[in-house]
């Protein structure tokens, strides 16, 4: 797993009544170190740091070029001519700059002062008036993708999910995101101690296989679901955002305007959808039921 | 509960073999909304927006105060010389924004436009060069904090912040951080979608009741302890943190250098000591056991 993990030693403690036992031993655990993403422009000078994310180092490429597409930096791995890991200002050189040239024609970020620091991923997050931008800035109309998901293709995602993470079955400490065709097949699977960042690594990657958007997908998250997470799989054009955990009231709202169908409490058999019903197999509210066979409109194509 | 949770229309599905149920029913959701904290001196005019944070809505004023000390903007409640919850731009009021006013004397946080959005909530977090500054940053010594925790006492936190984390009952959607004083008192138990949220909640409340640094406490977090929670327990004094869930690397490298004891894995009767163990009592490493009784310093108080 190479920097994916690090062993430390520790201290067992077992508390059985009265008795306390105090083990020294080993553990693994989930690494976490800064990348620090520097976008601009190919040629000239150095280029400046954009956004620094706490993560699990590994899949750095991805995770880069994955935040700037669900930042809306870049539409696609087209808009990047050069993404390297680099020194930066670091001796010796640890490996947590991803420096990021853009192809010739794509604008480099604003970089507004009065938006100096952020409490969360979703960077573009500053108040109402930015989630109104957010609403108009994927250029994917999700609300449109057909597809739709048999239940019992859902209820197997968290199990497939799980039997994948390597890293988490020995540290118990990462997240994961997991991408899947509607017939359950997974396609790409990221951990990460950031959840925001395992998402922006499933999405890098597709991005640089040349795969966005990622329509008819399901995207599976091992935790909840944030706005946060709802906006970045907007960005990525998946229909489907599937929560092992709870939805917050905001996801649920971003989930609903753009049209993505928003499952949570995913847990085996049982689920909740929030929004987008109609694309689970069987759960569409009856007042929402599609109105193919309505008179007068079953003719049309 | 007010707007800490909402009442959504859901679809509950079932899968029992090839049997599919959807039953339409309410559910309850962990309210999530933008907080936009604005921060300068008091008089002239608008103050600036200094940092957006994604929470759920309730005791504003602490979150505001809270995230200004533990990113070392102020150092303490007697820095703040108004905070109140204002319209902003916003109509009509959405009350999500804090305006605070610093007291004189006090500087204003330079906003660095090479910095204009990060992806975790620790903001001062950005790359190497920063971590370093954050060591130096914290105005405690908690390395010299003298308290001890009975590890009866540890086991038993856990179920207490349960017990009284009324919104995650409903919603399952919520952190907690929970301040406890070394004997297991419950002293404060703040409740969000987003966990650092909830650690700022305390730290503030604590701030405006002039009970900072937190020496002699135990912080308990409902999930994982990443960097960014270690250090906001050291910008508020607080000698020992402890997680339910998996410790990081970094965590654990800054618990060591502030000189904190970080318990993880805290799951009733066992639990992990991964650094400062020597405050867990029977716990310490031999190697690092108490030199009270040792020859020639037993005799100095």
């Amino acid at each position: 797993m190479g920097r994916v993990t690090q062993r430390r030693g520790i201290v067992r403690v077992t508390v059985d009544g009265a008795e306390v036992s105090a083990a020294p031993g080993p553990d693994t655990l989930a690494a976490e170190e800064p990348l620090e993403i520097r976008v601009g422009p190919a040629g000239g000078g150095p280029r400046p740091p954009l956004a620094v994310t706490m993560r699990t180092p590994g899949d750095d490429l991805d995770l880069a070029i994955g935040f700037l597409v669900t930042e809306g930096v870049v539409r696609d791995a087209e808009d990047v001519r050069t993404a390297q890991l680099c020194a930066g200002d670091q001796e010796p050189n640890t490996y947590n700059v991803v420096d990021v040239a853009l192809s010739p024609g794509v604008p480099a970020p604003v970089t507004d002062p009065s938006r100096n620091f952020y409490t969360t991923s979703s960077c573009g997050v500053c108040g109402k008036a930015s989630i109104d931008a957010v609403r108009t800035r994927s250029r994917f109309d999700v609300a449109a993708d057909p597809v739709t998901v048999a239940p019992a293709v859902l209820a197997a995602l968290p199990d497939a999910l799980r039997r994948r993470q390597r890293a988490f079955a020995t540290t118990g400490g990462l997240h994961a995101a997991g991408l899947f065709t509607a017939a359950g097949e997974l396609v790409c699977l990221r951990e990460d101690v950031g959840r925001h960042n395992a998402v922006d690594k499933v999405v890098g990657w597709a991005a640089r296989q040349g795969r966005l958007p990622l329509a008819g997908h399901v995207l599976v998250v091992s935790g909840r679901a944030s706005f946060e997470l709802c906006q970045k799989a907007w960005m990525a054009g998946i229909p489907v955002l599937a929560a092992v955990s709870a939805p917050s009231t905001l996801a649920v709202d971003l989930a609903e305007e753009a049209g993505m169908t928003l499952v949570g409490f995913l847990r085996g058999p049982t689920f909740n959808a929030y929004a987008g019903a109609q694309r689970v197999d069987g759960a569409a509210p009856a007042a929402a039921a599609p109105t193919a066979a309505a008179p007068g409109r079953g003719s049309r194509p």
